[in-house]
């Protein structure tokens, strides 16, 4: 493993320069300058070895994106554009020179792909695991923040995206499917799988643009499944939900795999499938025009699947039937 | 170890409210308003099980408190105010519920007592080593933050406090001394020391007043040890540095207790010894009685320890001798 001051500069090679951080890597802190008339938006979130990911599923490049990613999605589901990212991570000595360079890479091309700068980190050794912790500074405008408590009776509920995809490909990398880098992978729905829980793509025009238009009552990305992302939604904003089943959208990588996969039900996988990054939001039914013109604007698909009620409670409605899902999850198909 | 869920409402329960964060920990992203004409200061620290630490040294509400102090020493050398924090924290299985909310109380503890509002983290389960990484962010006027960058021959070279006890305690800690809770500690050097490396002071005070009064140059928290440290400032502000010997102030505990342990050099304690977190500064001679007169004023000790040169050296000058420090730290009396 590379010494501290050798990453240290390597980072500091790395990092693009801006006028708005007149201090960058390299000191007790960096400086940040230019952020007035603004609220800023802060979050972090860490991935570890053996709870997130093995180091055996991806390349260390796109372990690094990924840990960039999730962060860049939190700041996406407040409506919110990312700026600046501070890098932790904790490396065991089995890691080589390579594998650090290549993990640092995958945070940089992500951060450069997205205009974020990275303005500092820190790094330590391990005794075992692999630990890296982001956190981000975003900014929306004042009080345009879009929180998880804002939903009301009569707004409509829309998802981003597909769902279902990223359990699937985390279910086929456990079992030993690996990206495949030589060929195309346009036409395996496998690939597709494995690919959507390795290398997330977060909603961030769609999350910026729908925050700075003011469009949204509240808004979440869905880290944890849909089923319960939405119940965070309703427990914050005090209100219940019915979700129409035949209205999700299943990434048709499910579709296409599922009939091949016995006990694997797509609606399921759709409902608890978490790693989606596609963002759940609310908004008045004056709006849906607007918001659609934005997707079709953004080239961003999005689904309206149900409505906010009135009474703590999550209700789908599935063929002719009113199936209750609990904040744990969507069980009854198992 | 208690749930994700069960740590964030207790971290939500513990938090306190401000008009500076409209939004807090709970949701994708805390919500910071009213920056308008600071500079930001953002940094992050993190402390490993095994590499910095080892959970019979401390209690856990020490170690929670050291890993928000560490940030807030670097704050502290930007000449800056510490305002917002967020907490990521990998925690084994074998965490009970009582060590994490010692280990959370132990952060919000000095949160509170320092003014930091802490806005969100992470936590995830490790399969093995407790990993706690903290960001900070702080502020400070506009273009007023103090780098390592800026030190220029003529300079004087101060410390705060005194050095040697951080080093002397992690020593006595790893031979078995643990803090005893039960009776005074005043009277007993080793436990001053253990005490020191323990749960260190950040300088919060005299960092900022410095920074306000645009007094210093340069400025470092000596976290890798007094000749590493300065090492960093001569680095960045591409100088070189005469230090006495004589002048380098020997904590008192170090001065007591190294005739009993054969082998230890107090002045190379002082030298080498990291985690002290005390300020390293620079300043042009002409603010010497400002910068004194700030010290009477905080009750804060200080000590010019010698000048900035030009040319990339660093000179200690040791009875009539002068002696090369390399930037690996003073070996000489090994």
């Amino acid at each position: 493993m590379p010494s501290e001051s050798e990453i240290i500069s390597n980072l500091r090679r790395l990092a693009r320069t801006s006028d708005a951080v007149p201090v960058g890597i390299g000191d007790d802190a960096a400086v940040i300058s230019g952020i007035a008339g603004k609220d800023l938006l802060a979050c972090c979130d860490l991935m570890v070895e053996g709870v997130h990911f093995c180091i055996d599923w991806a390349s260390p490049r796109l372990i690094g994106r990924k840990a960039l990613a999730v962060n860049l999605s939190d700041i996406a589901a407040m409506g919110g554009v990312p700026r600046f990212a501070l890098i932790s991570a904790a490396l065991p000595h089995k890691c080589s020179e390579e594998f650090v360079s290549e993990l640092f890479a995958g945070i940089f091309q992500l951060a450069d792909d997205t205009g974020v700068l990275i303005v500092g980190g820190d790094t330590s050794s391990s005794r075992d695991s692999i630990f890296i912790d982001v956190s981000v500074i975003g900014e929306c405008d004042t009080g345009k923040a879009i929180t998880r408590g804002g939903a009301k009776p009569g707004n409509i509920i829309y998802v981003t995206g597909s769902l279902g995809g990223s359990a699937l490909g985390l279910m086929l990398v456990e079992q030993g499917l690996r990206l495949n880098v030589s060929s195309s992978r346009d036409d395996d729905p496998r690939q597709q799988a494995v690919l959507r829980h390795l290398s997330p793509e977060p909603q961030l025009k769609f999350g910026c643009t729908i925050g700075e238009a003011g469009l949204a009552t509240a808004m979440i990305d869905i880290s944890d499944g849909l089923s319960t992302d939405l119940w965070h939604i309703l427990d914050e904003s005090n209100c219940g939900a019915a979700i129409q089943a035949s209205a999700i959208p299943i990434a048709n990588c499910v579709r296409r795999v599922a009939p091949e996969l016995p006990g694997i039900d797509p609606l399921k996988l759709a409902l608890n499938s978490g790693e989606e990054y596609e963002l759940l939001l609310t908004a008045s039914p004056e709006n849906h025009e607007r918001i659609f013109a934005i997707t079709r604007k953004l080239d961003v698909s999005i689904t309206a699947i149900g409505e906010i009620v009135a009474g703590k409670q999550l209700q789908l409605n599935l063929d002719n039937e009113v199936i209750p899902i609990e904040p744990s999850g969507y069980q009854h198909l198992i």
